[in-house]
């Protein structure tokens, strides 16, 4: 399957249920990959385990060489100091505030380790080989529970000066508007997530708008945007609603983007990125609307090709310092 | 004055009222200066002559052979594609739309030109031997009749895959917002501006509201940002809202600059950073009021420290290539 003389690294993608890993070539393939379910409950040392168990396997299986293997690249849904290897906060792994996970992990595989946050892999994945492939320039937007992002600047993630860049979804779109989990009011990620988006059909349905969906709501089952979408192509008027205000804001996001760094592209993950062109149609009409064409052409906004993953792979590329 | 083995590069700044011209060394010391008002009425022509025979008056009097004159920059209040020398539009210049100005001028000078957005220039000077002097990232805003950008990454203007980019006046900080004379709602500029915040005192007291400048604005005075300083200095009421007003979307936008390029800097420049303080310490505070530190640590804002030399002084080090 894979040459033995090629170089190889291997990227792991952390998620609050499921940790992705994949021993990833420096052109993207995936000679092999794994998944299992975060060992989440048990804390960090057995995570960390947990990890180092997926990474031998991987090198095992495909019987490579330790001069086969350039480096292990790690992706954390948290915000991470890529500089010195630490992960400063991470919301959904309890115990793994200001916690040197590349030291851990260099010291448990013997590879060097290099850490990023899990957006950041992904647009690096995209850029290269993704919905990006080509461009110099790029913007990554995962529309999930929250709004991840990473930013490729001439080929490269820009982290900024404290390697703190590249969250929009903090950005504030809305002033004094709704509370974020982080303590602003009026972020895109409380507008224009995919959680965001089922929120507010809940609310309406809650307060005594009608839809099809209310059944489900007044049963207390939860909602995804996947339901929202359904409701939305089936003419409800809730769903309609959210799905048209979480596509306004990302207009206004991709806008901004536009006016501030004009990428080459923007691309759209995530799991409400699932919709498609109903998703990408919806965007592009509310930039036409509301942008002007005097001042820069329209964002070129497109659909992540890599799915779920983006993040390993990243990581992997990640390691290999493309 | 000057070392006559020194290599020197013209800078030109057009405004729409003055042209400001200077010969500058590589490290940013302006060997000579020169101010004329713009000789706009007469159009196009006029202007480009009346350019050249700036530059060579200040080559000639300082007795500088063609060998030691790099080259000329020159900064446009508009949109310039600095790749192909040519002004877009230009709405303080009649007739400048889509001109080849750079070719037009050294047809004149027997120079090389480079040709750039009058607030990149400014940026780029700024970040060199200005407020940004030593930080490899930096934002430039210019606060005057709009709000003029200029970004600085890794030690270099950032232009953008069509060279639109740092055009922040034009990012939407108000969804639905007032109307921007670029056809956008709720852009920065129709908020923060000089222009901006003086309009806000005027229509006020075209309402009925009381305040120190009633009687001018009944008298039919025009006001500007430093009157609304000096009014809200004294207490009153409608000086300090509109102040407070224009100081949180500045706020804002620091806010979502931090989260999106974390740039090592942001220079608040033009009119309305004559205020000093009384601005910095303004926006600041409504940063920590409004900003999540669990995200980011505050923008470090600083005052531009050039004035209104800064856009020559960009002009020529852009025309060394620095």
């Amino acid at each position: 399957m894979n040459n033995p003389s090629e170089k190889v690294a291997i990227g792991i993608d952390i998620g609050g249920t499921a940790i992705k890993g994949g021993a990833v070539t420096s052109s993207g393939d995936v000679l092999t990959q794994r998944e299992s379910p975060t060992a989440n409950g048990s804390g960090l040392d057995s995570v960390i385990a947990q990890i180092a168990t997926m990474v031998s396997s991987m090198i095992e299986s495909l019987g490579l060489e330790s001069g086969h293997v350039v480096g292990l690249g790690v992706g954390v849904p948290g915000l991470v100091d890529y500089r010195d290897g630490r992960v400063i906060d991470c919301a959904n792994l309890p115990g793994w505030e200001n916690v040197q996970v590349a030291k851990l992990l260099g010291d448990r595989t013997g590879l060097r380790v290099s850490i990023e946050n899990d957006a950041n892999n992904a647009a690096l994945a995209e850029a290269k080989i993704g919905a990006g492939r080509g461009s110099e320039s790029m913007v990554l937007l995962t529309l999930g529970t929250g709004v991840g992002s990473g930013i490729v600047l001439g080929g490269s993630l820009w982290h900024g000066s404290d390697a703190t860049a590249g969250e929009l979804g903090h950005t504030i779109v809305q002033p004094g508007g709704r509370r974020c989990t982080c303590g602003q009011q009026g972020c895109l990620e409380v507008y224009a997530s995919a959680s965001a988006t089922a929120r507010r059909v809940v609310e309406a349905i809650q307060t005594g708008a009608k839809s099809v969906l209310s059944e489900r709501v007044h049963r207390g089952e939860p909602l995804n945007s996947a339901d929202v979408v359904e409701a939305a192509k089936a003419g409800d008027a809730e769903g309609r609603q959210a799905w048209d205000e979480s596509c306004r804001y990302l207009s206004i996001a991709a806008i901004n983007l536009q006016h501030t760094l004009n990428p080459a592209c923007i691309v759209l993950g995530g799991g409400m990125s699932a919709a498609g062109e109903f998703l990408l149609a919806n965007v592009n009409r509310q930039c036409e609307d509301m942008m002007s064409s005097r001042l820069a052409s329209l964002p070129d906004i497109r659909l992540a090709q890599l799915g779920n993953d983006a993040g390993f792979i990243g990581a992997a590329l990640n390691a290999f310092g493309i």
